[in-house]
């Protein structure tokens, strides 16, 4: 859904170089809003167009642009010009931007931008993708104890340009020790009594976490307790950034997202649907339906072992989908039950007893109702003499089947947790797959020992 | 995950009515974590501790305790405590616990509320569940335009225990018409020219939703604005309330978890995995189960017909379960894809022919690497003479399922969203449902098609 609305009027003011309408089209809107019509500018024309704002606007417009575009300006324009933006870009952003862009332009950005800002982005760096460092900005409002209302003011008015956030100060003592919070709404309510002093108002029962915590932890923790900020803390409580709620709420949309494309086999996209290249999009699903495909074949293999078997018993043969996909739809359920309460905090590893517990009822108790479900399909459908053993084959299986594919399906992504790997990745399609080999085994089991 | 670390220090300081401890237990800790450590505690037993609370921390303790735990202690203790604590909370938290708890007593309840706040609950009551007016609080910051910085800040000073935020002051012209919005931060900026007014400060081009908006919308436009809170204005731009990021974040971590629920085929639970019952658990997937079985008996009503061919060509038999595996599985992909992609707003119904052609294309390119793997199978698995028709059978369907089950796994949601239903509801085991039959009816013709 690019925006292309503006895009005429935009490129003929700039090729008229309509200097004050530029200037106007830059200020006059909220800074997303702006971005949103740039979009489907080429980097050259967008950087253009953000000459004609001014500094601070610049550096907004430029934050809300899509990244790909951020990544594309920045290794195209003039160097020196985007170490100077990259300066005045919030902490946490600059580091993603040059991370994405080409290492070379990247390395090179890095020697214009002032030394102090450098060694910033180069800590942050340190962290991996996913956690709460990787999440963490370190332009946070950080106060002493003893500062009364009134200076604390004063003083939070003369950062307010620079700080990610000004609604929470962090009182700190040496060593960066992390000793208490006030927020803004506590010092704007205790304005009336100038004296009180920032320690009178601390918060120390603070929430926190460390910087190789999981972003999905951060996300659990600012949800539970309302947050506009969270702290990130190393063992000795010394403060070494903030995670503000925005970027909370964007890394939410993006995990959904990808657990929903795990749990149905798709390798996750860097990118949204439509702006993902068609050969990227085809190499990530045809990897895991070859996987899938290679997969299948064990079913293959499986019914032609037992091929004399189906020909003395035909009618088995019609029941086969319905056995499997009763099998996988089970099995799917239960993984996906399980992978959700997992990311959402509902449930973890120590619960392992109880899960297996409520599965395993579960199992029986659908199994149950599927079973009665198969004896009618089993009296209609089958053609041959009906017989007491004919006529259970069905249910039995299926009995069985969900019961294997509930449990199956709950402990995989237990498993997968358990040895450090995403637990989406124990996708609906892989729990199917082995439901279809266990399945067609187990029926054709069944059959043997009550037809023969 | 209950926690029931101090559940016998509360319960023995409770027994000896230790009013100083407990007192110090409600006051010490966020009020998050003190609810936290509350939870396992009987209705009684919660409100009995809550007395030893000053009101402002009881409200905000109650605030944190569980849904299902705030509505028993107000279905059970004394109604007009209860109304005086609901006259307190939130103005949407209220909404939600009335809209839950027993009507007959949450009728009492509203009887009990001064009339002023019972008007702002039977208003906020009006919007259906999901939208934005069923998120909204009516306790915002309304200022005139006219007031200097110095007189907003100590205006904010009086109101700011009661407002749910005051991050952001909205201006409201006659009949509470939208004007425009002041941050906080900009307000402190400002503090040393005190002479500024707010209409001075104010930003005029808002983002803001309607009462009847969906929540995703909401959720879309805080993300994609980096905002605290957004307005909710009706047509006339009257502003009715605001929508704080806290309420928008829980409601993302929320939808993320129904929509995987309803794309693995699960009814969407209230509660989380270990807390739901376990037959209401039962109830919510064998509905589905059942639906889905029905619909697998298609295919064993189709193989029935086919069942002399099958006869004369046994050997298809064993690649039944690949090629319905096949299609379920490239069907959930793109299935998920556009669910995914519409729930994050990447894309909209006006894209469908975009849609429909990657899809397509897709679907050939995917379909032609399964068919030659299907090649290989099937030079390896036939164990009859094999003839150039016989190898084809098992590639050619491969092929002609694939594309039919991309572009069935996308146009499905899409349908589903134009009707105004939940497109995740055309869940995963829906499309593979779909795709078992058209499965088995192209793999028998292209068979029969081939080999007579």
């Amino acid at each position: 859904m690019k925006n292309t609305l503006y895009l005429p009027e935009i490129r003929e003011m700039l090729a008229q170089g309509a200097a004050d309408e530029l200037a106007e089209f830059c200020q006059a809107l909220h800074p997303a809003r702006t971005a949103h019509f740039m979009e489907c500018l080429s980097p050259d024309e967008a950087w253009a167009v953000l000459q004609y704002a001014d500094a601070p606007t610049r550096v907004e417009i430029f934050t809300y642009l899509d990244d790909d575009l951020q990544v594309a300006i920045a290794e195209t324009q003039d160097r020196k010009q985007i170490a100077e933006l990259i300066a005045e870009l919030a902490h946490d952003d600059r580091v993603d931007l040059l991370n994405e862009a080409d290492p070379k332009v990247a390395a090179e950005l890095l020697q214009l931008v002032p030394a102090v800002e450098r060694r910033d982005i180069l800590r942050l760096q340190m962290y991996p993708e996913g956690t709460a460092g990787a999440m963490m900005t370190t332009d946070f409002a950080k106060l002493g104890e003893s500062l009364s209302v009134q200076e604390a003011l004063a003083e939070l008015g003369r950062q307010a340009e620079e700080l990610e956030t000004i609604y929470y100060l962090y009182m700190v003592a040496e060593h960066d020790h992390l000793r208490g919070l006030v927020s803004a709404r506590a010092l704007v309510s205790a304005m009336g009594k100038p004296a009180t002093t920032l320690g009178d108002l601390m918060e120390s029962d603070l929430v926190a976490v460390g910087p190789y915590d999981d972003q999905e932890v951060v996300a659990q923790k600012v949800a539970r307790f309302d947050l506009l900020a969270i702290p990130v803390v190393d063992e000795q409580r010394r403060m070494l950034g903030i995670i503000t709620h925005d970027d909370v709420l964007d890394v939410m949309l993006e995990e959904a997202t990808e657990d929903a494309h795990l749990i149905s086999a798709v390798a996750p996209l860097e990118d949204s649907y439509l702006k993902t290249n068609l050969f990227t999009l085809i190499w990530k699903r045809s990897i895991w339906l070859v996987i899938l495909f290679g997969a299948a074949l064990l079913t293959t293999t499986a019914l032609e072992h037992y091929q004399d078997r189906i020909k003395s018993w035909q009618w088995l043969v019609a029941f086969i989908p319905l056995i499997i996909s009763c099998g996988g739809n089970c099995g799917s359920q239960s993984a996906t039950l399980i992978i959700t309460a997992l990311s959402g905090g509902d449930i973890t590893l120590s619960d392992w007893k109880q899960i297996m517990r409520r599965e395993g009822i579960m199992g029986l108790m659908l199994g149950g109702v599927l079973g009665i479900c198969g004896i009618f399909a089993a009296m209609v459908f089958i053609r041959e003499p009906q017989t007491v053993r004919t006529v259970l084959v069905l249910p039995l299986t299926l009995l069985l089947i969900v019961v294997c594919a509930t449990l199956t399906g709950s402990v995989l992504p237990l498993i997968f947790k358990r040895l450090g790997l995403d637990p989406a990745m124990m996708s609906n399609p892989f729990v199917a797959g082995i439901m279809d080999i266990l399945g067609i085994v187990i029926y054709l089991n069944v059959a043997i020992l009550l037809l023969t």
